[in-house]
């Protein structure tokens, strides 16, 4: 968005497409990554902690010395629940086994290191968060002065009007913290949302996942691996030999915003329903007369995204662009 | 669907879109119509009562001598409340203004008249309902038997994908008694839906109406009259000359169903919610485990059924069809 | 409440307290009794057709000719379900066998059968509902002239202020059909509420069970043994050797109002809480600012119902009552 | 409970029945007051802490030096509101003016300052929460490890069997943070809960306002007064010249629990109703099944207690009793 790197930060539970939206974050120059928090989502914060730090270490350069930080372990307003369904493979990597991480994450706790890098940076630092909401409602709560600190959230959740993932209303980020992610959208922070709506409709088929394990450098080999684990569980369901790589979406949406279309809206998250919960909310045609408080993502060039990804993906960690890059 | 004529009772809410809607049914030779049930929702009872005599008048034909009967006045489980804004304009027809009927609708509820028609031809009769479910509900309630009588019910209702006309998160219909419509999704009875998601993209427009308009014909002239006045509303928000023509596209669901695409899944109408009350929930991806109960409406041929439309329209009521039909 | 004998309609589930309640209402000279309607609740409707048949067969005299019609079979807005707990035996009646009833219910359905003889006296009729209040919401909303032809609607249920019978928050004839519990406190009656609140407080000892029993009159004995199964139930979990006979206070609240203390107050039914599905809420302190709609029962003279009970039942059915009373 | 004083630290927000619960509680021998803890209910945060600060000025001795923090400024989980209606006065304090504070609130965030008290003396930490319960939850969420390093949390709020004091049905301390009441309920900590069940019935009348009042000493003198402006809005509501002291009795349940009747009950916070949000429900007769996570008071010595607070204010701050005291 600007000729100078935007400084973020990310707030993930890594998962697969939150290890592939860290890649893409770090080969992307128009990024410069304050650090990375985790928080309790796809798997438990001790494994989300971990893969993070791997992560980190795999991706090397900057990556391996960005700081790390543990966050909250179960959502705010119910004690903790984990997926039950382990969708992204037993260690939450689709069965990747990387190094052992050479460091432990940052003593601190996520929320007061991000509190202090806003405060640090005010008006600088943008938020990318593709986990639940739970550190990001915190921090917003805690510190109520960052509200007006921070350039943005992005987000990766919900799913306005696509089917849930978690359930047939909600998508699993909005539905592991729904108070969490209420609160994020009356904050009052400039926030874009980035859901199911467009994921599902920017898939990577396995015809990509096939190349970056043919490209054989240790990164793509991995992302490719990890791609073709989630392709093979999404086609049971989606009978599509592809997948949505939904965090890196919301990474493509900072480092290339014009991906996407954005439509202005009031939104919530249903924290009341009996089959509703979770459930973003967004109005698109203004029928609640309420002041837009999001830009949700509602549209998305899918092979742009697709092209943008495996560039990015194999211009920097490729055996031929790794190479070049070095 | 068969060769023989579908026998099939229509529960409306006259309403633009449900004359529209009884005039497609009237020029389908496929419908065999035992009668029209009223109940309120798009404007109060006795305009609803009202209108549908005038437009059976206008109609004619079988139309005319065709029993209407009055339903209930209000939804299922709370005190009437009618629609704050006149979309359908002053008197529910878009400012048509159709000569006084010819006679008074016929006595008794329409409740119990459906249930004795459904009796008398057990495993004939498929209820089209273009309103508010609660007439629908209260049958299947009070008459429990009618659930194994009846073929099917094919319902305009809900928004399980798209955003709602009438909260950000529901459709009308459903929103205006989201426990009937609940009610019915868990009836037992063979259930398809034709919602906003595919009557949103399966739009009429101005040029259409104009067409019926320079028609001349009493039928064909009303329904671009009534079309134009929706037109006019649908522009405003929806930023297109044209408008969804919702209670039709239920109609020609049972008289052409290859014009849609149906899924079926697991249906529900959340009752509960702070922000989603009335919301349909479709479980189209089997995230519940639970048996589908209903088939529902996810894609349309547009340009089909505007052809559809405009042919029966104009091939029944028109002044050249007219001419050939007499 | 006046010099010549109130007309009822007392609308039931019989049910070990309805069986009482009825006892107590034709023990009472003050009550001119017009039928007796049926509903699903304690039991499931069939058995409750077929214990008000007995009931009114033991009671003989005007009982076994009043007419007895049925109701509704389930709730207003959800597929039926039975108490899974038998509080009140296999067949509804404690253990009690009747002999078969001499007749059967009057053809049609108790809803329209009210409303018939609401509109034929209107001004005098009192609705003594005793269970789920299915059938009384279904009148109100089918008939809503009714509604200012009742003289009032006397209801046994809820627990404002007291732990609820069926969940922690919910008393069982609310928690069957809180839809139609809410509908009824809407609908502009003039509405008394006997809850639990003070039933519990009005507790029938084993002692008079007893006396009933070792009277050994028919209706007597049938009550005492009724009596004697509902007290050791209620003893597993109250640690008391009594019970509440929670039917026959809403009739004595007709018989003998000045029995009970009455706060208006507004009220009204949960409908869409997590833990509070069906419990009534009563604004005895005015927090709401909105009217009264109803009176609540908050108080009882709980020597004086239990003296009233036992003197009407034994004075009428009893071995000595019986042969002076004829 | 104990021969050697419980170390406790009060979580409260001045308003007027904390001021007196702060009175006791260092009238209190058998309590050693680690510190005193603030956050956002009866009025705003910042007037929170600046009256905690000025009340232990005014209380002296050991509660000058007392830490006071600063915690939430708003609820878990939803943009913060304060009352409306300021029962409490102008500033809180019910009209009486106390000099300003001769200090500031103490750095750091009063969660994370609990949560190092707590460390630094596992096991022997009582927590008295008299207000929202937004910083306990937190401290339970953010620091898990305090969790089973707690010795109890008793808690003044909600109302399980009695009117609400905010909504019929729900309590001011639950129903402004009903997401952090429920948080607490659920994170197995053993837990007292002192509701309206109990301090509505517990009532300190005027004469003893009066008394206060006419003993002259400063604590006792804007006791008496604060309690005076209290007793006069109550009137106006409950038409006694009496009012309860809700806080105060969480003190006393710490120093004297057998001035109270304990029932041991699962227990919730109900946080979706329609119009029972921040209702506790309490499941004192096993309904659930649910093994008892809280010990709810459901009786109370009112007497007893109107001579303990008395006594102990007199005692402690008296004009006869400081005097003899020093």
């Amino acid at each position: 968005m600007s000729e100078a790197p935007s400084r973020v930060i990310i707030d993930c539970d890594p998962g697969i497409d939150d290890a592939i939206a860290l890649m893409l974050a770090y080969a992307s120059p128009e990024l410069d990554i304050a650090g990375v928090c985790t928080v309790a989502g796809n798997v438990g914060l001790d494994q989300v902690v971990d893969n993070a730090l791997r992560l980190c270490d795999l991706i090397g350069g900057p990556a391996a010395d960005t700081p790390v930080l543990r966050g909250y372990a179960g959502p705010l307003a119910r004690v903790p629940r984990h997926p039950d369904e382990p969708v992204h493979g037993a260690y939450g990597l689709g069965g990747v086994e990387l190094p052992a991480a050479g460091r432990a994450a940052q003593p601190g706790h996520a929320v007061d290191w991000m509190a202090d890098q806003i405060r640090d940076r005010p008006g600088e630092i943008t938020l990318i968060a593709t986990a639940p909401l739970t550190n990001v409602a915190a921090l917003l709560h805690a510190h109520p002065d960052t509200r007006t600190r921070l350039t943005e959230i992005v987000v990766m959740g919900g799913a306005a009007f696509a089917p849930g993932n978690t359930t047939p209303a909600a998508e699993f980020n909005f539905h592991a913290d729904p108070e969490a992610a209420r609160y994020v959208t009356e904050a009052g922070v400039p926030l874009r949302i980035v859901g199911l709506d467009v994921t599902r409709r920017a898939l990577t088929p396995l015809a990509d996942a096939q190349a970056l394990i043919a490209d054989g450098a240790p990164v793509t080999a991995a992302a490719g691996h990890m791609l073709s684990h989630l392709i093979e569980r999404y086609a049971s369901r989606h009978l599509v030999r592809a997948c949505a790589v939904h965090d890196a979406l919301a990474v493509a949406a900072v480092v290339r915003p014009e991906l996407l279309e954005w439509t202005p809206a009031w939104v919530t998250v249903e924290c009341a329903g009996e089959f509703t919960r979770g459930a973003l909310v967004a109005d698109v045609h203004g029928r609640t007369g309420r002041p837009a408080n999001a830009k949700v993502a509602t549209g998305v060039d899918a092979d742009a995204f697709r092209a943008f990804l495996m560039s990015r993906l194999r211009g920097r960690y490729g055996a031929a662009g790794a190479a070049s890059s070095h």
